[in-house]
């Protein structure tokens, strides 16, 4: 019957849509070290601050313009906004709101942004249906093992065919998440995981156009509504991952069982999840960490600054060459652009990305003193910088693994910080101080509407708009 | 970058995307033969026969009861129920009552079943924002034409991956339809495309549970909702079908742009549009008709029957060899069944595979009479059908084409004691004569609520449920 298709997943591969189901269903509250329940808080946290941020842009109102479309009920909170919805449009926004700036987390073995589809419809739910706080983590952690080990089952040929993984594997940490705030049992678990392994989101091709955000949020939706149906007794192949014309094998052309249970239920894969302090593509983080080194350990005044010199991997020149950026957006594609706005404004968030910034004669003119070359012996999580001053001085750092990975991970501080860069301007200091409260204690919250509710904004906010 | 991943689509592909987002936004109204239209009627006419007579099934009320958790307002009908929901809601379920008997029409160079992603969104949005039904049709051919011409480039090896090409075409096609609706222009229209490519939907390991129904209803909601985010502005890649990370190369092997741009606009795919006659899959109907020939060329009492012997192609016992099912859904899978109870019932509709006639006395001691060996002269399309009568007579008939196929297709009169099969049980015969005119004269009829009001069944019908 096969033309060109290699055999990957065949009668005999194990049963691993059921495995998966019985430990989202099963496995104990809490049942895991403090440390993944930390790095849940911090998931968490980032994810709602990247969600606020970026809500009132463009691809946010161009989204909910056609959600309105439905005339949805008022159910669950749109994270920055004042208008609610129904569960699973709320899903769709915050999954696309969380992503647009591409400033959520990573999960780095497989580029997976893991909050982004498993907590979106997930707040949600717990929302409208009046969770715990420990619930919800219990839920998030489950759901984001589910979506990374199916990514490392798949990846990287997975990702190479031209896949987005993150919303191509999503569904089902959502639907897993999901089924698991409901209650449902292993059964009725496995159907949810079954109908969202039909629905995988998002290619490539569609990399700096709104329907990158879309499909984690469509990942989101998707997931939320597999848990409803399955609760409700909509059936699904039972093997729908593992079987001959099931998701491995149409979606991929490798797996590896045991990604999915080896350490199942004693390594959690939420612990390698990382936060980019830096509001643009992982690659050149190593670049802008090593000038803002050089530059607050010196206490260097930018106009001592002759030239930049960088060493980086070939990916970097490959992937964000650009030297005369126009945009924001293009200006995400510059390794030059973003050290220059690094160096000038002492951080590189989402407003170093504005048209504004791209525009500045001071940025423009370090710029073009900012020079990058290809060293073949620096890997793609290093780089090399030199900042040579008018008076002559060298002033040179190697970095090593960049501020943000797993090695160097960000500090609470870091993420606090960068929370409030995202949501002042949207809430204000102080809302913005009291949602990261509600963020980093949820476990012990009886009401996840505590959270929700601080994190609406007011109906004048959107007279504002 | 690519591990194992053969290039099929690349820089220098057409734009396919554009050149049918430019046909569907600007190919003129009602711009093809009288046979386009005709067929286009006659395959709507299916399509709400279809949908109307499983609205009933469980399978419908737990996908609605999972919608109904989203506490949808009351925009459009899903035919056949009295429930009224969202549009995008009543794309869905509309989609999965067309689908769950699978007795919906086909596209057989594809397999395709084209009515159901297409109208399903398209019939809610018409009424909804009160379109006419020239514009319903106009909308149906075009995007019939669009999933099919789809279909044909990547058909087979796409659906040889595991994709349910039904769903992993049709949300194309289903954008295509609502944007015309709409009134999108071209551009937007490519943007609506674009989104719909990111959301295939469907592989074929869920065939046999309620998961290959959702397919369908959820590939009709992805195109709607598309349509309407491009109408407010939401952005996707302009060469999403064709870019090297695009649909084709992501999710086929093969893949031949002649398919989508020959007689583009000259040639339309619904004109190769077919129905079943029979609610059981099309490999065994050339056995089915022709037991049902003989038995009416020859008045042959069923008693007389001795034996039944079926020479066919080795397809047919592959996938229908099942000797004694025991349920409806089993008997589907069953040549003898099939045409054991098409013998004594004189059709095989729908009521011939449930669970009652397959525990019938006479059905079952008939099919023990019936013997099915492969012939390899013979072809899928045919069969040859003996009886032997317990007098000693022989009737015998060589099928070379079943009645349904394109070479003979169902006949208007056909279609229609199709439908009252289909609907008197769910809305009685006379308002199911109401609905027939409706659809058969659809195109000249200033408002499609006329249809949708006729097709919805009253609030008695829920009450008795």
């Amino acid at each position: 019957m096969a033309h060109n298709t290699k055999v990957i997943a065949d009668a005999h591969a194990p049963p691993v849509t059921q495995i998966l189901a019985d430990f989202v269903a099963g496995h104990p509250s809490h049942g895991w070290d403090a440390s993944v329940d930390r790095e849940a808080h911090r998931t968490l946290l980032n994810w709602v601050g990247c969600a606020i941020g970026a809500s009132q842009h463009p691809t946010v109102k161009a989204a909910l313009a056609a959600v309105m479309e439905l005339a949805p009920p008022e159910q669950a909170t749109i994270l920055g906004r004042h208008e609610r919805v129904d569960v699973a449009s709320a899903a769709l926004l915050n999954g696309i709101t969380s992503h647009t700036f591409d400033f959520d987390d990573t999960h780095l073995r497989t580029i997976i942004h893991p909050a982004g589809p498993v907590a979106s419809g997930l707040l949600a739910l717990a929302e409208h249906y009046g969770a715990t706080g420990r619930q919800f983590i219990d839920a998030l952690v489950l759901g984001v093992d589910v979506e990374c080990r199916v990514g490392n089952m798949i990846y990287p040929e997975h990702y190479d065919r031209g896949w987005h993984i993150t919303s191509s594997t999503g569904m089902l940490g959502a639907a897993a998440a999901c089924a698991r705030l409901l209650g449902l049992d292993a059964g009725k678990t496995a159907m949810a995981l079954g109908i969202a392994a039909s629905q995988p989101i998002g290619v490539r091709e569609q990399f700096g156009s709104m329907t990158k955000a879309f499909h984690v949020g469509g990942a989101a939706r998707a997931g939320l509504m597999s848990a409803l149906m399955a609760k409700h007794g909509y059936t699904a192949s039972g093997r729908a991952i593992e079987a001959p014309r099931g998701l491995a094998q149409t979606y991929s052309t490798k797996c590896d069982w045991s990604e999915i249970t080896d350490e199942l239920g004693k390594r959690f894969e939420i612990s390698f999840n990382t936060y980019k302090p830096f509001a643009c593509g992982i690659v050149i983080h190593p670049s802008i960490d090593g000038c803002l080194q050089l530059l607050s350990t010196n206490r260097l005044p930018i106009d001592d600054i002759e030239r930049v010199d960088l060493k980086v991997h070939s990916l970097v020149l490959e992937l964000t060459g650009k030297t005369a950026p126009r945009t924001g957006l293009e200006a995400k594609f510059s390794v030059y652009h973003a050290c220059a706005a690094g160096i000038v404004l002492g951080e590189v968030g989402e407003h170093a990305f504005s048209d504004e910034v791209v525009a500045r004669a001071d940025v423009i003119a370090l710029r073009d003193r900012i020079k990058a070359s290809v060293d073949d012996g620096i890997d793609e999580e290093s780089a090399d910088v030199t900042i040579t001053c008018k008076d002559g001085r060298k002033l040179h750092v190697f970095v090593e693994h960049a501020i943000g990975s797993v090695q160097r991970p960000m500090s609470d501080a870091d993420l606090r910080h960068k929370f409030h860069g995202l949501v002042d301007p949207v809430l204000g200091n102080a809302r913005a101080e009291q949602v990261i409260d509600r963020c980093v204690t949820l476990s012990g919250n009886a009401d996840v509407c505590t959270l929700t509710a601080s994190a609406r904004a007011s109906a004048e906010a959107v007279a504002a708009e």
